[in-house]
């Protein structure tokens, strides 16, 4: 029963309050347990964090203990080295993923830092994003 | 039986000889079968081009005959303003596909002109990213 | 009878449907007439092309046919060093023209490539830029 | 008799003797009587001043006085966020225009502050210029 | 009875009609009526223009004949070095106000000249601005 | 009893024996009671930390609790955009305060990311910044 | 008898009649001409095309049924990544030629995206900068 | 007699008492006394303001009537585009003078705008400065 | 017996692990050790955080506690103004060292905001850049 | 017998042993040999210096002494005015030329500050790029 | 007989031959004696060198020997650390004379790093430029 | 008895006269007498130079006869390409120190151009750095 860690930056524990025309109506409850759903012969550990550090700590355990990673890192993704070298420093592939397009909003969010570390990028599918990362770490890796 | 365009843009005609390890040993051809597989109850109308305006022709045309459409801009995704401004015209949503990881090449290839008038972006998962496109495409939209 | 050659680049074939509150709702077919009945006693061939190559072949043509030309190169003002080097290897006067007022919109199209190699440039106007540009190449040169 | 006001900004007090090859030989004066000898139906009142503040004081009075202005801002039109300001300020429309081509001259001649509060920007037409704009004002609004 | 000169910038005559919404209804006459209203035992003269010069030498007499300046350069703050000059070169304490949030409109409102040389910068909270800045010199300098 | 909740940012906690020319002499505890004793009517939770992650949490937490926040972000001011997303999802009003001045220090001092997000923006007043902004909030809005 | 081929690039086709102090008085079909006498003994297919799609399809072409290629981007070496990416998947040594010396003109022609591509860079020498290409493929590759 | 023109531009009204270090003790009337001292034979009209437009006023009236001006433009030098037109714009020779040495400050007043358009700039003498500009206009012009 | 801090920033904890061609094939536990061991009559305190915050926490709390401190900020010494403020805030010097040589890494890696707060910066020499600096803190400063 | 100098700049006295990949196996005596066999009727005076200045008076000397110079400026070339200035100041034209394809390399490497000033430049075809050179100022200029 | 000491950079031993139209018909040598003749009291020690070093060395030994500098640096003006530091680094004062207005020519040439260092800067006024540099250190330091 | 050359860059042969708060009371001899008395069985052939070209002889010349080279390159760190091609083209470790903390100084001082070639970087030591570096080479390299 492989696992793939989801690791949630920071804010992300608002979804379902926070702008829902722009990050949906569903809560980050909600989305973990669609995506239990949709893989149940998985397993997903998880963690949510609005601080830069304990994102890079769990990189570095669930680099240890998974067999691939899907970060949302929201605005550290914009802004964390720490991050970036926390994901290139592990063995596991992570994927990210941002549920709104970053292109499409205001220039600060248009670049990546963490995402070059990154095996792929997914931007704007909403909580479909999630599984879209999770079915390539099982099925495509 | 819906329809899905999907659309090409320059050097993807030599998917399968050109660098191999950057961008996978299977020719377009074989990716566009691939997709007809996988979704086997849908029409895939395609189209490659290494000439920008034929690509913003095929988006018009497209825009007005399929229910959505997938594009791989390849290098005019670096520098199309007429491209964005074709996605933006037409009313079906595009998903921008990157077979690399855009973020992880030369500065160049940092931005994305015409995402941020797409639906979302995908980069980094190969021939697989079509299918998560075309799959949130038929399913999610 | 003399000649004044209109050149129209990309997307502009989409205009009437093609965000009608930027652009305005009558076609490019609409706007080409009108020019016609404005000006019954002079010629007005036309071209319009998505292609960035096609637009550079009509600027060489015209250069050699017409009295002169008005060109809105939409998209391509914005990249194109390949039409303004067209621009400026032709002898008669070329006047561009946008519908929009560019520099009301994205940072982007606030500058013009093409529009260093035209005798004038005239930004927002919607389809009477064309009647101004004209009646300046028939009256005023 | 509708009134089109026109406001004329830096050193074009010196039309006529201010490098003519750039500007034409015409004076101010010379320009407006053109003006309303092509409308004689309307009233032109006109003001020129050297002061970014005496013309944005135009502006204001202007706005509230007239159906529209033609403004030649000249070197504020570089500069001037200040009249910018006032032309979004006031509800009628403004048109500004530019004797030369302010795309061939410096690079810090490219862009236009006040352009972009504007409804349009003629730029390289000379003394027609103005007519085109006083035209589109009292025909076409 | 100290005194606290206001000195206001371009544009700001126009207050309680130019975009209520982004500066509120009142108007300027309302304002200052208002600061003396809330600090009746003290002495405000006060000044507008829309002229940069008449700033800089209202903010040279206002800096010999008062206790301290309370200033709204208003567009002049984002680009007047000669406005910044002028409050260096005065001994008594100056504070800018803005009544919107500069931060949050456009990038070339995002910083500010005149501040650098100011003991503080108030922005976003319109009327009430005024009155801190007032309140500020009166009781804390 | 309405509640206004101060957050501060890094080394704020170091007050008193920090650069006390740039900083003054006192202390964040003595700030905190000089702003209870100013308004001894109200209640005024606060949080101090060095950690970019534990002021998010505050910003969602106090967002919930209290009538308003006022935040000094010291240095996370000018690099979080995760506290720029965290004031923007709360729905009470947040002001920003800076002891000194921004705009006359460090370059890289003068721009404010979370400053985008609040309601307004309070540089260079010392320890009575908090005074403005706790009125402000308590009686203005 | 060894293949070279000849891509010439926009409006490289009014050659003689485009500035000739610029670019010489000879025509393009002068110019091959020219090349083909000085190497009587070889094969010169020659392709000019004002279409960028048209030259990364002559590149792919002639990639695949030459020794090399000589191409002079005019243009589009200073704007296309889709033309430096054909360059980079062809096996044949590829070699820029521009008449002119891009150095010595306009700043937006002082780079060259393509010629990163290649396998060496000639600017400057005319007519003869083919043929300088040229014996280089022939002789000593 | 041949007359050259003296004008100063903002806060130069306050020398004497502005930043002595930086600026000198000796008032403008002094410094001007002392020009008439050391040039006895000659007339110079001066004129100072603080306002932009009256500055170039000043400029277009002298370029009139004397045989060359000497402008300290003090902060305009770095901000106006309207004063270097109204220089380029006049025929006898315009010298620019700055007291302090305007490289050895602060980055904003590291270039010149209305240089440019000067015979020559003179940085960093204080008085003697003006001396310099006036000798050369009278004697090597 | 005089106190050395050793404090060591985020990924710091996978060192042995992490690239070891970079970042060499010892733990951050065996360095310290190797440090303990060459200056065996001194004390050295040492703290590894992936968090930033527990980074400024520690600099203050060492900055209380210790003759000097070592800091390899890594990721941190490129984005955080808030470590700069914290070595700026505290009374002993602050050495920082990088295991790697940050000017031969990518440009991102090229500038250190930390440094300037900093007594020195010593890049590249591995384990020993530690030895190096607790040599400096001890027997020179 | 024309006389075609040959000047080397820094480090490219040591050809043969530095970077052969890079710069190929030949040492700069044995290139200038390869030269003058292939012109045995031509004289080649040659001067190599690791000096910007000694490269500045070699540029003067045989401007004067020869017919045409060529110059491999080597780092110079991206960072020498002096150098610009030398070969602008002599009446002999100056080809420059770069063993590797500028650029295929550093981004610091992209540009040549001495190109400008000669009549050609030729970068990627190590030793044959002097020949070249050296052929089109004997037979084609 | 106070001594002031002459340097001059590089390509002005050139002077009389290189482009008169800009920096005059005189030689140096002659520009030199002219300033003997006008002040025939003191003793000018001159050095010119087309290297960088040797003008540092030069500096360094005058500042020793002399009462002042007159430096030319030509095009090391606008590139030299090294010089700005040794003029920083000696104790008389050091004037940079420019025979050309840098400001009215190559943007490059629009900047000074010298001139920070130096006690004035004088700019376009030819040979004369010499004369006033030398009477503002012989009569007024 | 192995080698370790010292090579220092320009102005450094002032050291113990140059700004002594920011290089330190000692010359630079005394600065190598105490590197040999520190490490006394060990030979340092050193080199100071004010010319860039001589630095580039000394890195060839000590490249071949020396175990490494510590090199201050003082100016030429921040500007010269060609010094770091010269250490780059050397098999000996190169070690570049810098007496003061280039982060602390000027911006134009944060970038090391040379360093990118080095083995490692010291700044901020003073005459210490030199030992440092030195004991670099001969114990740990």
């Amino acid at each position: 029963m492989p696992t793939i860690a989801l690791v949630n930056g920071p804010n992300l524990n608002l979804l379902g309050q926070r702008e829902p025309g722009m990050y949906g109506a569903r809560t980050l409850q909600q989305i973990i347990e669609g995506i239990q759903q949709a893989f149940p012969d998985h397993h997903f550990p998880h963690f949510q964090s609005n601080h830069e550090g304990e994102l890079v700590d769990a990189i570095q355990r669930f680099g240890a203990e998974s067999k691939g990673i899907v970060i949302n890192p929201a605005a550290y993704g914009h802004t964390s080295v720490a991050l970036r070298d926390a994901i290139a420093a592990v063995r596991v592939p992570v994927i990210e993923v941002h549920l709104s397009n970053i292109y499409a909003r205001e220039g600060f969010r248009h670049t990546s830092i963490t995402g070059g570390a990154c095996a792929g990028v997914i931007s704007g599918f909403g909580e479909e994003g999630y599984h879209m990362a999770v079915g390539h770490l099982l099925f495509h890796h």
